[in-house]
């Protein structure tokens, strides 16, 4: 049978349902095995020494006191990993310090010892000779001609002729095309404005942990909670100088990550631990640890300037982004930059970015990276636009919102998308006619993800009883093994509930790229349908052998194999269950197999709409209502799709409202923890409602996009919006927390008295 | 590249070589993690209730007082597995008792409770109510017409008309050819004996042992030391009435299994427990247990008749093998009855056997199972008839071999097989030469084994250093592992040691057979071939649009792909290496496949050679010199080889010389310990020397034949052909403990002083 690897099928019997996902219940019983949940004879407990300085030399490590107090089994300090001057440097320097400390709770040392006990009082006998040197953590700051350097051989990259001066900004990005001053020179209301964003934290529930165990032949095996294990694999082996065959790799389950999880921390340090003492170990951050030395998001800077027409075209779009990523390069501010205007259709547009380090823990992804914070100053200023030539926000946007043939202000040209589809569902929305009160303000903003494909296997094996195991690579951490088997299900014609996903280990599936971008449900999925036609190829031409007639005469209907052509109605149709049952006297085990690198992930645009009342004695802002339409391409299980545009929005509102480093000016975090570092909690939101747009992504054969990073990019846009229509006061800096709104509001009251 | 998948290296580079496997230095420090060493959070300990009596009604069993225990969570018993009538009914009965107990040891319940010592304490508190029965343990006593019947339903199969009243026979077979009246007349010398061998156990070093965790929703997890993961789970999915889906085993490393872990006891037991207590139950037997409960091989009553002609030639062969395999039908009679006499060429061949039932634990496989028995019965009487000629045993065995083109006695004809390469290899050993001293003797034998093939998966994952990760899917009990990585890397043309192979679960790669059947070399080695072949394929298609040229202009050579044809030397070779670095970019990760069912296994012939010396004071038996001549084919990994070959013998000496069950009176096991059953230790065995003959298999790519089996089926015969030489006394009965041998030899003179 011939298969056509992008066709679609009429209708959709599984995919669109919204049965419970396998890992409910384990997770709801605590059953669910996370990183912490996994024990080893012999087993050994590791603790890393962090630098209380934010920046300082590292003269000399004197552990000859720990390694002598009995139940010690190693001491590992940077010593114990090769060097390395390639892409693997900065994590491993990120790992384990080397030379310098680059920020509080970078880690400088690390013990394996019998109990946590003796572990701890190791990790106090461990001598660090520290050499103090100034620090710098805000971004404008470390930007400076005179801020102190934090790396010497640092010189910018993306500037002609390269600087000879080391410095603080990694790179320096630049894009843009038409002529933004003709632009500026048509609007008849230009806006210009500098927007602040503070870094925050993921806030995973499950602090980051492992169970490491080398042999003395140097073969090694993890067990880790982590977005991705091939990733942690391959760092891994990199990081210890291993073959990457000899190691491998269990994916725990997962309590949340965010991004936070698609790099390494604790893993190599495990390793190296259990490398050096022969056994086992288990390594877990503590949620102070997890604050100070995982991967928060970066801080920004961005000043934005737009003009418009007084009929609603936008003429020229220009931003200036400075995003600090911590001690190491790589902030998202390429990303930011490149989705800053990307739900515009712009002829004039420039845009300037900074890749910046400073004293504070190497970021790492956070939903939608770098996303947020440029559409926060965008959306915002498209937000002053729209109140300045008294048009309705949404009709403005509407009017120069991007569609199928836009050619995006960061190149591309998109394929068919739905940001004006979500438009028109916020406006239609009974929430858009909903009357305000005092206090009480609305915002709306849009946001943009790219999606990502990626390097993807899926292997699909049939048991003899008809049932489905679907081997996928890419750790579930939104629902995703449900998705799978809906899709498995969908192919194969059979019950959902007949088709198990596992996530299998590194030695046991080709490479997966990490789960992020929000790639899993259009990757794995589109792997997950051609395994499944891959093994329907097969169950076909065993059903042809049975019958003794050509394979190209048979076809997959139903779940079952019927013959075609001029063979139709000759024989009754074999069953999927019936031609796994003959599988051992026909042939053997039957499977699917797909191994690409999937492409044409197609874009992902949402509108949100929230309502909010801010306390004019407290300046707590609480959120009424919010609404959230986002094209999902099509929706494979609906309530997960939901649920990502919720969890979206109640991350973004954290953001917008609450959540913030706070350093010191020892450059020390102060708020390592939850009951500083605020995140939402359920008393602190309302419902929120969602809209399932369906524009096909033409990359899918089922029109899947991902939904997991859009929702988080325009809330703190809409938040912000809505806290600057209650208040009448314009917010260009996050978190708008209780103090920094009460304190704006007695300025303005103040100003007010003055007048 | 259009691939031969039968075609041949012209010369290996690493096959035949002998690296450390990969098991190896995990085994010898202790990190190797076997079925006991997996723990889970909230875990509780299993402990099994067995029955006292060797039969029993069981009237009642009240739980009652033991579930009200503080810590017991739970309670099965036969009620807690849904009934079946169909193939698992056996495996269902043995596993928990229904009805009735069938021998001493048969589980009648199971408890799981948060600590062993409470687990004990609740199976003195459950109640069982016994009707104590007749029972029967020996196998001729079984048949008699008046024996105690264990199944009212069982009438013997194999006999026409089928019986009306139910019998210990539970089936009865026959076959031959020729005339064996004939051939007896037309012989000089015939003779008739008949021979008995004891029940035996495996004596595998680990325990049964695992971790079962079911949840709520049915889904459920199994850690477990067998020799067939997939197996377990469909058994157990099976006895529990579970979608084969819902289930995932995992291959703990094991501690030995030689047949004895080719089916489940504890495994279903330890499931139903944890569904009903909701938690994880690990579950391991004890050594006494293991004896009591798990599953030994048959004991025998095997009666022989052979006729020979002055000039060697054997005329007629007769045998009728009455096979005792415990509480259930299913004694190797069969294997046993087709392997007697099939390392002769017999025009005139006759063989009953019988399949008997009887009061002891239901057999399970042991290393060849059913040949060593009749291999001792059909080899003693060659042994005799070559004295009774005058004839050197090799050359009678040499003047009767089968080979290529011998229709064999059981009924296929045979291909190039290696039996007459064995004896001309002892017969040219320097050991045939060794003079004999005072009390000491000689002897030889032959043994046949078919070797299976069976349903096999492999999966080849290319990794982007160009390591490669193997999955296998047939647990690694002899250094298969290093066998596959050699394979793989012969066909990759890589290094050995960037190759490890796995293991995989059974959801992640497509059903493996158990581990038998001397099938892993030949058949997972054989997928490990097609497999790599499928890998180079598309290693070959990436360079080929790598530099733009058809991709059947590309031939794979050296661990490189070259372009070939009227493109040769158009391009540097591109190594796997340099293909795997890029495949990211030229579509994705790079993988090989097979799915199969393998056949042609290719039989595996031996012959032995062995020295002793009696003790004419104690009766012990010293095994002086030991030789090992066997064809396998093609000796992957040639240590291993000589492993295999050398661990049959060793198992054979014990269960010749000492290794038995002794059952008392009342039916109950006596010896359940290594301290009353004895196994040969280190001293008790000279080095045991080996030859490895090779006829390559034409059924395996490198003419593999499976070599673990056959190495057990001489020596029984070998042994107590030289017992007997060196004492003049022909023994028939196993084992010669030095209590039957001195009772023998006080008997001769006795006799002796008497005449």
């Amino acid at each position: 049978m011939p298969l056509d690897q992008s066709a679609k099928p009429n209708a959709f019997s599984k995919v669109g349902t919204r049965p419970l996902r396998p890992d409910g219940i384990d997770k709801v019983t605590g059953r669910a095995r996370f990183g912490a949940d996994m024990n080893a004879p012999g087993m050994l407990i590791g603790r890393v020494l962090r630098s209380p300085h934010a920046h300082a030399r590292i003269r000399s490590i004197d552990a000859s006191e720990a390694e002598a107090l009995p139940g010690v089994k190693a001491v590992v300090t940077a010593a114990d990993f090769p060097d390395r001057q390639d892409e693997f440097r900065d994590v491993l320097v990120n790992v384990m310090a080397r030379d310098k400390a680059l920020y509080d709770g970078h880690a400088v040392a690390a013990v394996a010892a019998t109990s946590a006990g003796i572990a701890r009082k190791a990790l106090s006998l461990i001598k660090v000779d520290y050499e103090v040197l100034p620090h710098v953590i805000d971004v404008e700051a470390a930007m400076l001609p005179d801020a102190p350097i934090l790396h010497d051989t640092m010189f910018t990259k993306g500037v002609e002729p390269t600087p000879t001066k080391p410095s603080n900004v990694a790179a320096r990005l630049e894009f843009g095309r038409g002529d933004v001053a003709a632009g500026f020179a048509e609007a008849d209301v230009v806006i210009e404005k500098t927007f602040r964003t503070e870094a925050t934290h993921q806030g995973y529930i499950e602090p980051h942990a492992c169970l490491a165990s080398v042999g003395s032949d140097g073969q090694g095996e993890l067990w880790v909670c982590t977005q991705g294990h091939f990733m942690v694999r391959d760092t891994c082996a990199a990081l210890l100088g291993m073959d990457i065959s000899k190691l491998r790799v269990t994916a725990s389950e997962i309590g949340g990550g965010f991004g936070g999880k698609t790099t390494v921390f604790i893993e190599p340090v495990a390793l190296a631990l259990s490398r050096k003492a022969g056994r086992p170990v288990k390594l877990v951050m503590s949620r102070g640890e997890v604050f100070r030395a995982s991967g928060p998001t970066a801080s920004t800077s961005i000043r934005v300037k737009m003009g418009i027409r007084k009929d609603g075209r936008i003429t020229a779009g220009e931003a200036e982004l400075k995003y600090q990523g911590g001690a190491f390069p790589g902030s998202p501010v390429e990303m930011g930059a490149m989705s800053a205007f990307a739900c515009y259709e712009l002829e004039n547009v420039h845009v300037v970015g900074y890749d910046v380090v400073t004293n504070r823990p190497k970021q790492a992804a956070y939903r939608a990276p770098g996303a947020p914070m440029s559409a926060f100053a965008v959306e915002g200023v498209v937000n002053d636009l729209a109140e300045r030539i008294g048009m309705d926000p949404i009709d403005l946007r509407l009017k120069n919102a991007a569609k199928e043939g836009t050619r995006s202000a960061y190149g591309p040209t998109f394929g068919p998308i739905g940001l004006i589809e979500t438009l028109k569902a916020v406006k239609s929305h009974p929430h858009y006619k909903k009357k305000l009160g005092p206090n009480q303000g609305r915002g709306v903003a849009c946001g943009f993800w790219f999606n990502f494909g990626g390097q993807t296997c899926v292997s699909l094996n049939i048991n003899i009883d008809g049932t489905v195991a679907l081997a996928v690579g890419t750790p579930d951490i939104g629902g995703s093994r449900a998705s799978m088997c809906l899709m498995a299900a969908e192919e194969l014609g059979i019950p959902y509930d007949r088709v198990r996903a596992i996530i299998a280990d590194t030695s046991s599936l080709g490479f997966n790229d990490v789960t992020d971008g929000s790639r899993v449900t259009f990757a794995s999925g589109m792997a997950t349908i051609k395994a499944a036609r891959d093994a329907v190829q097969k169950l076909c031409a065993r059903a042809a052998a049975i019958w003794g007639i050509p394979e190209d005469a048979v076809v997959w209907e139903e779940g079952a194999a019927r013959p075609a052509g001029p063979n139709a109605g000759a024989f009754p149709p074999l069953t999927l269950r019936e031609i796994a049952a003959m599988a051992p006297k026909t042939g053997g085990p039957i499977a699917g197999h797909c191994e690409f690198n999937a492409e044409n992930a197609g874009p992902s645009f949402a509108s949100h709409l929230v309502d909010v009342e801010v306390d004019p004695e407290t300046g707590r802002t609480t959120v009424l209502r919010y609404l959230v339409a986002q094209d999902a391409g099509k929706a494979v299980h609906p309530a997960y799709v939901e649920g990502q545009f919720q969890g979206g929005a109640a991350q973004g509102v954290g953001w917008a409202l609450n959540e913030e480093y706070i350093y010191g000016a020892d450059g020390r975090l102060q708020n390592p923890g939850f009951l500083d570092y605020r995140i939402p909690v359920a008393s602190d939101l309302p419902m929120i409602d969602t809209v399932i747009v369906e524009v096909p992504n033409p990359g899918h054969p089922y029109g899947v996009r991902g939904v997991g990073e859009t929702s988080i990019v325009p809330p703190l846009a809409a938040v912000a919006n809505a806290v600057s229509h209650a208040t009448g006061i314009r917010f260009t800096e996050l978190p708008m927390s209780p103090p920094r709104v009460l304190h704006a509001m007695d300025a303005r009251r103040m100003a007010q008295a003055a007048e």
